[in-house]
């Protein structure tokens, strides 16, 4: 999508994409600290979703697909080792100007709210001009970022790529954006990097189980540090917050004394909020509110009750 | 503190103050539907901390503390009935020039990280010129909110004062600044409206138990929104998140199956990263994480593992 200008690039080529996080994989390629790599990274779906597709023909398309989520790599680093911590900094995120995003049905049990919803949830997506085309007139700002970015576990391991671990992986953290450097505590040597499940945007929760799903390119810097000893992912931001900031913001909140239960009202609420006050149907706004509205902890202290909000971002709306 | 611009003023004297939620309460004020109040509020602990204390002398103090934390009010709105939504404008909030901010010892089972933590914990602030003063030259910018806004519950049903509930009440949610306006569900007739517990600054999650504790004037217009019927505390926000919206940010995730786990990790890691990496001592970073670090759930869909992180705006430091 870009012209690179970057030490290496892995295409996203079949011998370059796997489906489970192993320590024992050899890498595509390895790199020496410091030098620069593009990833190209196909959608979570492998393009299984297409453009005229009706939510009742997900499943269809689905039973097609044999493999997990086809994440590109791994990329060893040179010298890398357990202790160390791998500094990836993200230069460019580019998405593709197409996505989608699906919701699971009640059966699935796959999704924050998916005991309020019987069946299969689609939207299809333009991507143009810096956002997301929804119904209504309604637009989505894009802030691309991989869903799925992390290293290998120690060698003999095996770990499934839906949870994330502590090396990372599918974090589905919407601050991973350009610009941002993450860290992550290396568990096999020479780290073996991989990241793929590209997001065009997505609200802090991913709550229906879904972002603007859409393959990406994504450019980083990788770089050692050397007995760094963090147990979990970090990272830093150069800016707050990106395209919540300067919106009106409205806000449900969950409280309860189960912080799971307590998330799921707060959206539960915001859901309902979107259908009876905004217009969107329930499907919508189940979509419009896992793209788009970020979760947050208000109070984790004052027992036994705990207060999580949905934030939404009200110009998304036209005026 | 501000010179009054309201229809009426409710003092902080006290026959105006009481600290359980009680739906058989009179109300001290009676007021119709788009009236101004302003409620002077005590803070949480009336006064008890002083300048001078170090942390080993709140316990002591804590001794003489009879009842429990004084909120102003309860005021109601003419023809308010359950079903309807009072709709609190918060159109000022004004704090004192002094704050604290206290945490409690592991014995005490209270505060996101009690067992990392044998002794009590105290910062007394100077609060001025928008900011407050912390060590080494770290200023904390100041957007104060009531940590405690409520209505009273059913007649006959009485409510602690510590966690929040249906009607809101003990939230501690550090969006509700001068500018939101604030959505709870009546449940007793009139509403019952009470504010108190004063914050000059809090981060999401208020981690350590504590905000910056001080005295606050709280100006709201209140008003009924007839068979509004929802369940739990809404809110809107003119503008997005606050301080933290500019400002380069440094973030610590944790990732667990259990959220409250998670959310543990990535403050245990927060502290730790300000202890390690920017030379507080932990006392120190344990009070600054509660007072401006925010908690967000970044996903909470990909199963078994939840992701949330600590966000550190680094803009508190002196460059």
């Amino acid at each position: 999508m870009t012209t690179p200008t970057v030490d290496h690039t892995v295409p996203a080529t079949d011998e370059n994409l796997h489906s489970k996080w192993d320590g024992g994989m050899d890498p595509v390629l390895t790199v020496s600290p410091g030098e620069t790599v593009q990833f190209e990274c196909r959608d979570a779906w492998d393009g299984l979703i297409e453009a005229d597709m009706e939510p009742a023909d997900v499943p269809k398309a689905l039973e097609q697909r044999e493999d997990g989520m086809p994440i590109t790599g791994p990329v060893a680093v040179e010298g890398a080792e357990p202790g160390d911590a791998l500094v990836i900094e993200i230069l460019n995120v580019e998405h593709d100007d197409w996505g989608w995003t699906v919701f699971r049905p009640r059966e699935d049990e796959f999704g924050l709210l998916y005991e309020e919803f019987e069946d299969w949830g689609l939207h299809y997506w333009e991507l143009d001009d810096g956002v997301g085309k929804f119904v209504d007139g309604i637009e989505v700002p894009l802030d691309p970022f991989p869903g799925t970015i992390g290293l290998a576990p120690p060698e003999g391991e095996i770990r499934g790529m839906a949870p994330p671990h502590d090396a990372g992986g599918n974090m589905d953290t919407k601050h991973l954006t350009g610009g941002t450097t993450l860290y992550l505590p290396v568990e096999a040597p020479g780290g073996l990097l991989s990241i793929g499940d590209g997001h065009a945007a997505q609200g802090d929760g991913e709550i229906c189980g879904g972002a603007i799903e859409t393959p990406i390119t994504v450019d980083v810097r990788i770089d050692i540090d050397r007995g760094r000893g963090i147990e979990q992912p970090q990272y830093h931001m150069p800016g707050g917050p990106s395209h919540l900031s300067d919106s009106p913001t409205y806000s449900t909140m969950g409280i309860d004394s189960d912080l799971m239960e307590a998330a799921r009202k707060a959206t539960s609420s915001m859901v309902a909020h979107l259908d009876e006050r905004r217009g969107l149907s329930r499907h919508d706004a189940y979509i419009l509110t896992s793209v788009a509205a970020d979760l947050k902890i208000n109070e984790i202290v004052d027992r036994p009750n705990w207060a999580v909000s949905s934030h939404f971002p009200e110009d998304v709306f036209p005026e």
